[in-house]
């Protein structure tokens, strides 16, 4: 008797990926409607923006394409996305989607399950890929990512394009900044497609998730912890590559209500330096930042302008890259934003602005240091146009307001007509919600 | 019948603590010999060394008493050592201890208990102290500590007093450390005398894991982590402070069979940097420093030293302290370590040793800053006599040998009729394991 019912639970948990993938489908059917809407409301933008035109072919001249990872020679066997193993949630396990997109907040939800890769040397390396409910992790209490911070992390997000169908964007990037985070703390590497098709699965699975909005998005968070259960400060023999997923909205919330955000510039704090590790993804570049965020929020300012040197030259803003569009010394529009000089996290955004930027080839593009005395003078002369941070977790964040010395610099990004900020944003989310077809716009089957 | 069976096995392991104490009772009244003997010999030993005698009062103008530290207003209920509950282990999880104490390396083996103290703010602040077997954690993957290293930890050590007695080390030292790396990373605070006495509490059940030898230790691990299952970059509403226990032998495996470690000073890598968290235990220092610990072993050398600046500053050595005996421009005999500029560990050996040399008052002694071209030198001038890393897991490890800048300076610490850093480390051993009574040494009852 108990059997049967279990069985009969079992073949509704098993099937309820098969539901998900029809109620889908239908989705689809309704959504080609919108699609067509917006490419046509999208055609109608372009004969009025047609200096900034997306080019479906990137040019390689303006991407850097990421260096296949170079394996330490005892790392062992290295895992596959065919050896996956898949357990899904029960129907009890199975949690509730939230009402409202778009009140979401950042990284508080997650969904119904997760995906684990072990990796322990002395078994032979990598083992098998398992997707599995969302569910505790157990762990020794020695394990070194809770001694000696030996963990690193990304950041991207699945979209739910007007298609209907869901987009994740520039993995391969991701998966080369994870793998050189791997080599320099002592964890180690894999074959980054092969996660990407894990991940694959798992946003499949977990498909319903995906926010219907473009207000909101799926983040997803990579995770790669060492868990040795030893106390030496040294490389990890065990570990475990894991990735949960957030249905996620806004990332700030913003104190002017236009969406800009204001600034705490102490140069009394330093969160990377020549020789550490501030360009690379790991938990440790973190728990630093955290005090100096609470003293900008107990000033009322929402970020941390961090700086660098005695020059005060602008690193990184939050957990962001920064950018500056002003008027250069030669009278000329310019975008700048600081040099990957190793104190820098090579941002994805970063990088698809930069490309997208110097491909439109509208106004000048340069990587290079700026400091706090040049962003002062720039205001004072009205040369300075618009400051805003970029990450994937906000796409863009336009500034308005650095306290500094304490003093409020006053930045007019949110006062221009045309403002860049915006126009990069839009392009960028209309790559990501599949509102055009773009090569650094991966469709998840 | 199956009741009565457990009941009794209860019994058994209810009663092990008290079983444990008469066993150590017979121990300590059988080591009163061994005492006796040691203290003959210390006499002994103090009329060859007359120089140097111990001090049994500290003079608090060689120490700097830590502050009491400030809880954060909204920090709710505190806990006490009073409403501790204590599992026992069962037989069946009682550990086998190791054989040979001289053998055990160092985090490898663990004892049969540890302590558990939860903070949830949502629930009032501190919970009540646990006392339960050694077991592994459950954490939600999300946990902050996972993600941004919101993670610091201690490192103390229990000693078996030749008197049979166990003994900790100023342990008020590790707790004002601890709490301003809580601060520092937006975890909660605590009440340091309540931890030690858990502590002690933990150390009093697990009390035969002492080793009964000089040659080793019981390493006490308090860590704190953030738990919160949220993904903001944030303080901790949520924390678990605790503490694992192991036996440990001698830190380092030494390349020269003298005791004395090589290191590796190449100025590319910074452990710290003005601005940033150098000054405190946090587990974010550690998981950048392990690639080139490794980048050191794979030259065939035991240790990193760390150089900061342009001039080259000798800042720590490996996740020691380091100190440097040489004759100063005047001719005289001075022992020199960096100041706590921020780029420093303030190491509580390395503030005993402070404390202890200048209570001597027969060498010169100094804060200060040094440079490897100093160091090379004083080596040409034959000028320097010792250098020695300090810290609570080795006490003091003597070196031989930098490479720098592609060169092998050679350093003559081992080569000193009476060294100075053998001298310091006897003298704080036997305050440690109890050969003389000293203010520093606090007895677990």
């Amino acid at each position: 008797m108990t059997t049967k019912m279990a069985i009969n639970a079992k073949d509704i948990f098993r099937n309820q990926h098969r539901l998900i993938r029809f109620i889908e489908q239908s989705i689809r059917l309704c959504s080609n409607q919108s699609l067509k809407a917006a490419q046509q409301q999208q055609q109608q933008e372009k004969s009025t923006t047609a200096d900034f035109e997306i080019s479906a072919s990137v040019n390689t001249q303006y991407t850097h394409a990421p260096e296949p990872i170079k394996h330490n020679k005892d790392l062992g066997d290295l895992f596959k996305a065919s050896q996956m193993s898949v357990r899904l949630a029960t129907p009890q396990q199975l949690h509730t989607k939230p009402d409202n997109d778009e009140e979401l907040g950042f990284g508080k939800l997650f969904t119904d399950h997760m995906l684990k890769i072990y990796y322990h040397k002395s078994l032979g390396g990598w083992q098998k890929p398992e997707i599995t409910p969302l569910e505790n992790l157990v762990m020794h209490p020695a394990a070194k990512v809770l001694h000696y911070a030996v963990e690193l992390f990304e950041g991207m997000k699945a979209y739910r394009g007007v298609d209907g169908k869901i987009r994740i964007f520039r993995p391969d990037m991701n998966m080369a900044r994870m793998n050189l985070a791997a080599q320099r703390s002592g964890l180690p590497t894999f074959e980054g497609k092969e996660f990407v098709k894990c991940l694959s699965r798992l946003l499949s699975i977990d498909s319903e998730w995906v926010p219907h909005t473009e207000a909101a998005s799926l983040y997803i968070r990579p995770t790669l912890i060492g868990i040795d259960p030893t106390l030496g400060v040294a490389s990890s023999d065990s570990a475990l590559l894991y990735s949960i997923l957030s249905p996620v909205g806004s990332y700030f919330k913003t104190g002017s209500g236009d969406g800009a955000v204001s600034l705490l510039a102490d140069p009394s704090y330093t969160r990377a330096w020549p020789g550490g590790v501030g360009n690379r993804k790991m938990g440790s570049n973190y728990a630093p930042t955290i005090n100096v965020q609470n003293e900008a929020a107990a000033r009322g300012l929402q970020q941390v302008l961090w700086l660098y040197g005695e020059d005060h030259q602008l690193t990184e803003v939050g957990t962001m890259n920064i950018f500056m569009f002003y008027i250069n010394d030669q009278g000329e529009q310019e975008l700048i934003t600081p040099p990957l000089n190793g104190l820098i996290l090579p941002g994805i955004t970063r990088d698809s602005i930069l490309a997208m930027a110097r491909q439109w080839g509208k106004f000048k593009v340069r990587e290079s240091v700026f400091t706090m005395p040049m962003v002062s003078e720039l205001l004072n002369q009205g040369r300075l146009l618009e400051l805003f941070g970029t990450g994937t977790a906000c796409v863009v964040s336009p500034i308005n307001r650095i306290n500094y010395m304490d003093q409020d610099l006053y930045i007019p990004t949110m006062e221009q007509e045309k403002p860049v900020h915006e126009l990069i944003r839009d392009t960028l989310t209309d790559i990501q919600y599949g509102k055009v077809d773009h090569p650094w716009s991966m469709v998840i089957d």
